[in-house]
């Protein structure tokens, strides 16, 4: 007897040969998915009917700042050095250990709802996203932040550096916790702090995660104090290699992409902040050539400003079309391998979550076909690439919990969280007038 | 007494000052709005409270090929011309009057379902579109189509100048229509037959749409053909005014942008489609600088994979910031106005629609401020730009008539639509086969 069946189901399974049941279903027992495809016969204590809706694996969302949901279309239309400054200020202002778990539950109820069952997270007081997570039931990876300056939460490169340790010691052996090290970035942290934070992540074989190259500013910058561009800084460090994720990467060359390429590295493509930032557009045709392993994420609202994923799916599969003129510049299954299967490589999850696959968690969503946009459908992956938006959601399972059902939050009460928001909305507008 | 009193709304106006009331309501009688702001003491036969959520003026869709819809992700991963040749069989195979009345119907509930009240619509059997229109409420830009070859409407180009003036006959005083002339384009129609086109047009003081300079292929071909470029040859037939909108206009060189300022003619940027269909990014912030009226279009289905008003909006809004790489290339205003009043003007209505103020149409949308993604909100515009998705959509009024209530369509049952399209899809997989 499983726990849960989900039959007459488009069951799109995300897996590497992207294998797909037209008609088919899933069986989960204990939280782990132990059939896909065919379930005739098979029965359960809990059995859903999808209806004819599209079953496919959980999103990874592998760069995000859930918490600055609370700074959303607070500062607008400027780059991303001066735009940072007056985020710099807002945050100072509001954000400690309570607000930091509000805006956390807010983004990450926001990704939930959308399909997204596991962020990576870069945030002050890591400790409040964790909480905020598992308010709401759903994944992340998150870890001590490493900034070299005081910052928000006031602590110290020593205490960061402990802090980081501290987190690994509570949540290793978390199911459902991604642990790794999060130095912001080469422009914020020097070689100390960034060595101090992949030596912790490599104590731990786990993740390190990091911004670079995201804008010429910075290249600019970091080869006037090093010397050398931010991915030559990364690697003469001895930064680079498969337990290493990049975000962004807008601004690099030829020979920066094979130095990626040779070490395993992967990269979190944002598309919707690096455009609406003036970023720029990544060389994501380039890097996928390069046998780079490209993960799709939000980035936080304040450069978004949303958390849709689906729109960032969108844009990694037609952006490039448009940039480069080739129409087959990032294929549909690419772009949506970059929101599943490679975002789980990236996050060194790939074991446990990104494909509907026997053996691994039951992290998935029910997507709506019965749209004005769903119709005609003809092939169920160009749907979820092209047309499918974060309201065809329904139901969400992490784990086989579920989560989401019938496009609302199982476990939390939005409101009281949107409630909670709005109460301080006046405080945030003030801390940068 | 007013028909109607809309109360406790944010009244986004769309004028061209970018009035908002915070705190505002809005008074309708027989479908035209005469009090917009503080509509306290006023009374109406029907009040709706709108209880914070944001009232904006109905979106106008100024680019789209609704019936297309039918062939929604057949044709995937190719560029425009190889991809149009393969449209065409499908089109030629699928396409009568009575299914292009159902892809038209299918095509523009999609659109009302996500607040666009106004399309321009060019396609075979434009009374269909009409039809379809009229079956859900909505007002449509429409009529005669020039295409040199028969087409998949059997038709000469003597019987396509004869449609194109019955059109105007039948729909000249309909205040739901606006009447056009609608030449394919330049590689689709020989000078005679865009003169004729523009002759027809002018007699009525009406639109003259067709597409231009959407790929550098287009460019070439047009160039080997006529000696010039295609605003240029445009331009030397005599048809660049203020009467003429063009689509895309991808591909312009500073001359002709210059050539279109001066002729008043407007452009209508669709940059869903650019971008899949691999043709390019139009130099939107160029003409906006040269004040080129830029409205804003889904396309049709066919290049999107769907009709969302609002992804073209925020890429409106974001695409020329990434690509020129300046934060303000495109500000939220401007793409506001795109959406809106400067659609209303390339259509030529701008005097009945495009914005909510005192005598023109009430055509209205009412969009939910109770989700996730819309706490906090700071500023209502950067909030509709930025973080508004279809999915917000509540209410829809066109000329004072409630034709979206809650989410769903009132005057037609959208599953008969959507059961007949499935009914149809095998026919159509098969068609290129």
């Amino acid at each position: 007897m499983h726990d849960l069946l989900i039959r007459n189901a488009i069951v799109v399974t995300g897996d590497a040969a992207g294998t797909v049941h037209p008609a088919g279903g899933l069986a989960v027992s204990d939280g782990v998915i132990d059939i896909v495809g065919n379930t005739d016969g098979i029965s359960a204590r809990e059995t859903v009917d999808a209806g004819g809706m599209i079953l496919i694996p959980g999103l990874v969302n592998a760069h995000c700042h859930a918490a600055d949901s609370l700074f959303r279309g607070l500062v607008e239309d400027l780059p991303l050095e001066p735009w940072l400054q007056t985020v710099w200020k807002a945050e100072a202002a509001i954000l400690n250990r309570e607000t930091c778990e509000l805006g956390a539950t807010l983004g990450l109820a926001e990704l939930v709802l959308g399909g997204v069952t596991t962020t990576l997270d870069m945030f002050w007081h890591p400790e409040a996203t964790v909480a905020a997570a598992r308010r709401l039931g759903v994944r992340v990876g998150t870890g001590g932040i490493f900034f070299d300056a005081p910052g928000t939460d006031g602590a110290t490169p020593a205490s960061r550096a402990e802090a980081a340790e501290a987190f690994f010691t509570a949540h290793r052996d978390a199911p459902d916790i991604i642990p790794g090290t999060f130095p912001h970035g080469t422009y914020t942290v020097g070689p100390e702090g960034l060595k101090t934070a992949k030596a912790i992540a490599d104590r731990h074989d786990a993740l390190f995660h990091t911004h670079a190259a995201e804008t010429e500013f910075e290249q600019a910058d970091i080869t006037r104090r090093y010397g050398r561009s931010v991915i030559r800084h990364l690697d003469a460090l001895g930064l680079l290699d498969r337990r290493t994720l990049l975000a962004h990467c807008v601004w690099l060359d030829d020979e920066e992409i094979a130095l990626l390429a040779r070490s395993g590295t992967a990269v979190v493509h944002n598309p919707v902040s690096n455009l609406k930032l003036a970023s720029g557009i990544a060389r994501i045709p380039d890097l996928l050539a390069a046998g780079i392993p490209v993960a799709l994420g939000t980035d936080g609202a304040i450069s978004g400003n949303d958390l849709d994923l689906w729109m960032a799916l969108r844009l990694a599969a037609t952006l490039h079309k448009g940039a480069t003129r080739r129409a087959d510049a990032v294929t549909t299954h690419q772009a949506f391998a970059m929101a599943t299967l490679t975002g789980a490589r990236a996050l060194g999850a790939e074991d446990r979550i990104g494909s509907l696959e026997p053996g691994k968690a039951a992290d998935m969503v029910l997507i709506s076909t019965d749209r004005a946009h769903a119709v005609p459908l003809f092939d169920p992956l160009t749907h979820l690439v092209y047309s499918t938006a974060k309201s065809d959601v329904v139901h969400v399972w992490v784990g086989g919990e579920a989560v989401v059902r019938d496009g609302g939050l199982v476990r939390h009460d939005l409101r009281e969280t949107m409630a909670a928001v709005r109460d301080l909305t006046p405080a945030i507008a003030a801390s940068i007038a």
